[in-house]
């Protein structure tokens, strides 16, 4: 064991000494290889799995070329997700969760994360908006799959007889999502047995939200063809151009047709944590259901994503399946705290105490000043954007959340008149710079196309190590990767 | 900085030395409170969450409270859960898993986890008995999750517009599962829009196999109901008993009609590593998908959980949504690498890295040899408990896998006759002194009843910690727990 704790002091100072390296601007965001090149073995890092033990020194070598050859999504230059940073007390958290190594479905092997996990769900309800006597919720494997138990839950609400009769019972159902909303609401249609065709699309306006009236207009249509609508997911952040939907007018028309209202918030969420950005999510309180990730706006490590849920008692009706083996009810315990018959999964992961750990080492006014300053960054780039003859903003209204939506403009388009010719050119400028970009390794954005508009940058602040200095680099970085790069006009091709 | 690396010193002291008690006989499992005594907090330990940040200081009084009022799953006399042990080669694996704070869904972020997932999925598909040309797969989180990608590809294979179309368009299906199969088939139906009601529950024999009379019977009763039988799971494993289902028969009748086989392995998988118990596995190479959880018998810290499908291709027709914000297909890399649009998940944690690790450090020799060693504890049991008067097995033969099921008989049950009054008292022992053993904290074990057999303790070993002095420790702390329980009789009530 002597050599056991060596090796995990040595392991330690490895870790440390990355943690330090992710936050050092000098240091590479991260060292790109191709898979064939990973695959084929670097300087003898070697994937493959042997029959025969390998030496703790060799362990300690294979750590590090794990490290070296990953990406830090800690660094303050790393643009590319919604989830980003490194909180170093959430890392603590999550190294002291893993040491605990237990399991979410019960009281007597979880006590104390099982109380957590309330506290945090109950003080989650509280901010957004909830009353005392409201309230229930789990946290999940991810935004998609807090998505899914919003549309889970709002079948069974409606049409309990579903969980032991299944979709033939039922009419056809119809739910609502906005273009510019989160693919999991499509993929939670397919996998729950809806179908993705059954989930009606809804014009947004120019800024991505959606617009209630065609909502409303898209609900009589549903109707009139004899199918029944049941739900509508409403975005609190969209992923691309981080746009918020507009919640009480959707409110209102969920309201008058008696439909669920799911709140996506899993990006937007974390502004709730702030007084001067809570504002832009208005009426969430009369949402059904909310998805709330803080491992993106409020930079908890991955995974942890609650779905909050307004009706009490309903996730444990709709999943219950009293398994004798885990959930007896003779027990000498109060067995309502034994959550895993409330969850669509058996066991779960503890995702709760790197949370719970960091609300106690910022407390609330902590997280409101990290979000205050992510938006304040992606005011700073929109500003410098504007200014910029080489830079094109996707719209020139400034930013609701932290995303920031932008073309780069190489000398040789310029002048170009708009049309196919310049937006053909245009679409293959994003994916040259990146793909430069991760070459060079010191900064890492990513890029979509959207609707009509062909690839653009969309840079997103979530990490609070990220400073305005930060934000002048990518420029000047995108600006020299992409001055000389050579797009073929039609005519060569 | 300083401050915080201090900060880090002393919590890997806190977590090294809760890894060190975890190990340690005199050291409790559990120090056992109430939820309400929890919640009101204990000598300071407060759950609330503050406005205020807290200091660095009550963060580590906190990290080592949350400990203190948790369960050493490593513990060698913690006998309670499938998922038991605490490999350090494991856990230095998670540690560097949430300092790398990354996600599965795309190479550009996590190109070394991407291909270590690949390279661990091949060995478990060549393990299982796959061809070369066969295989794919995915990590997710838990086994009821892997269960249900069973049966959604499984759906989707024979009924590939139920992605657009919904169930609605589907005739009505119908899966079967064995009486002592896990819960997760069940809820996997009712997620998916199935039905729980459409899982026929196939009867098993004595030991718990399933009778495949039984369900060859049951399918053809369902044809006969003018339903679609698609798929049956065999259990490789079960939960309470370790009853290994009969796979190649299963497998036959599975070929005849054209049924998709899942083999949920969860529990049972790990025992491929074992030349000397493979054997119960025959048949395997021939399902269609397997759940694997490496987190079981393998010892993976939590979650570590397979689903292993044969068929190329199948997992990302049926997931795929193309969102482009994601998987843009203009990259300057091989795309197939991101495998996020294979899941039903968006977000995914790596759950890859410590499995890995291990490999490294022990071989697939070490799985061998810990497997082996977790059966012979399981044969010690089961001797010792043939030889002793006030226990009694629930069945005489030796067990297949590492569960033990037995009752413990106080002497006021010792010379009454067979029948209701002594079950019904006999029912209230085991919970009467599990309660008594949480209170006590030595050790901790799990009960069930089952079919007609009233509550009974099932013991497994998954810990290669766990030695023979522990099993024989295990008795004698239930036997001076139960000698002098009181049960009443029927006519005291």
């Amino acid at each position: 064991t002597g050599k056991k704790e060596s090796f995990f002091q040595e392991l330690v100072n490895i870790l440390l000494s990355y943690v330090c390296k992710s936050f050092r601007r000098s240091s590479k965001v991260l060292d790109f290889h191709h898979p064939h090149q990973l695959r084929e073995g670097l300087e003898g890092f070697s994937l493959e799995l042997p029959d025969q033990p390998e030496n703790l020194e060799q362990l300690l070598v294979d750590c590090r070329d794990t490290l070296k050859y990953g990406v830090k999504t800690g660094h303050p230059r790393f643009f590319n997700q919604l989830s980003s940073g490194l909180d170093v007390i959430g890392l603590a958290g999550e190294w002291l969760t893993s040491t605990a190594n237990t399991n979410m479905f019960t009281y007597e092997v979880s006590p104390v994360f099982i109380l957590m996990e309330e506290i945090l769900l109950k003080k989650m309800q509280e901010i957004v908006g909830w009353s005392e006597e409201e309230g229930d919720g789990v946290f999940c494997p991810g935004g998609t799959m807090s998505n899914l138990y919003s549309v889970l839950l709002a079948r069974y609400h409606f049409f309990p007889e579903v969980k032991t009769k299944g979709m033939t019972a039922l009419p056809r159902l119809i739910l609502f999502t906005s273009a510019h909303s989160h693919y999991s609401v499509k993929k939670s249609a397919a996998v729950l047995g809806i179908g993705s065709e059954n989930v009606v699309v809804v014009k947004c306006n120019d800024w991505g939200k959606m617009i209630p009236a065609e909502l409303e207009s898209s609900i009589l249509t549903a109707k009139d063809q004899g199918c029944v609508p049941f739900y509508v997911n409403a975005t609190a952040g969209t992923t691309v151009y981080g746009a918020f939907d507009p919640l009480n007018a959707i409110a209102d028309i969920c309201e008058s047709h008696g439909l669920w209202l799911h709140v996506d918030a899993a990006w937007g969420g974390g502004l709730l944590m702030s007084k001067r950005h809570r504002v832009k999510l208005q009426g969430i309180e009369r949402a059904w259901s909310v998805t709330w990730n803080p491992h993106k706006m409020m930079g908890a490590p991955l995974q942890c994503s609650a779905i909050l849920v307004k009706k009490r008692g309903l996730l444990k009706d709709c999943n219950q399946m009293c398994a004798e083996y885990l959930f007896q009810t003779d027990k000498h315990y109060d067995t309502s705290y034994d959550t895993g018959d409330k969850t669509i999964q058996c066991g779960r992961h503890v995702d709760v105490f790197k949370l719970w750990l960091m609300w106690k080492a910022k407390g609330s006014e902590g997280f409101e000043s990290q979000v205050n300053k992510c938006l304040e960054n992606a005011e700073h780039l929109f500003d410098k954007l504007k200014q910029r003859p080489d830079f094109e903003l996707v719209f020139k209204s400034k930013p609701e959340h932290s995303n920031v939506c932008f073309w780069y403009i190489p000398p040789s388009l310029r002048n170009m008149s708009p049309g196919p010719e310049r937006n053909r050119r245009l679409h293959e400028v994003a994916p040259k710079i990146k793909a430069k970009m991760m070459e060079q390794g010191m900064a890492m954005i990513g890029y979509q196309p959207l609707g009509d508009k062909v690839n653009f940058f969309r840079c997103v602040f979530s990490n609070p190590a990220t400073q305005t200095e930060d934000v002048d680099y990518l420029l000047e970085e995108i600006a020299s990767l992409g001055h000389d790069i050579c797009i073929r006009a039609e005519t060569d091709l």
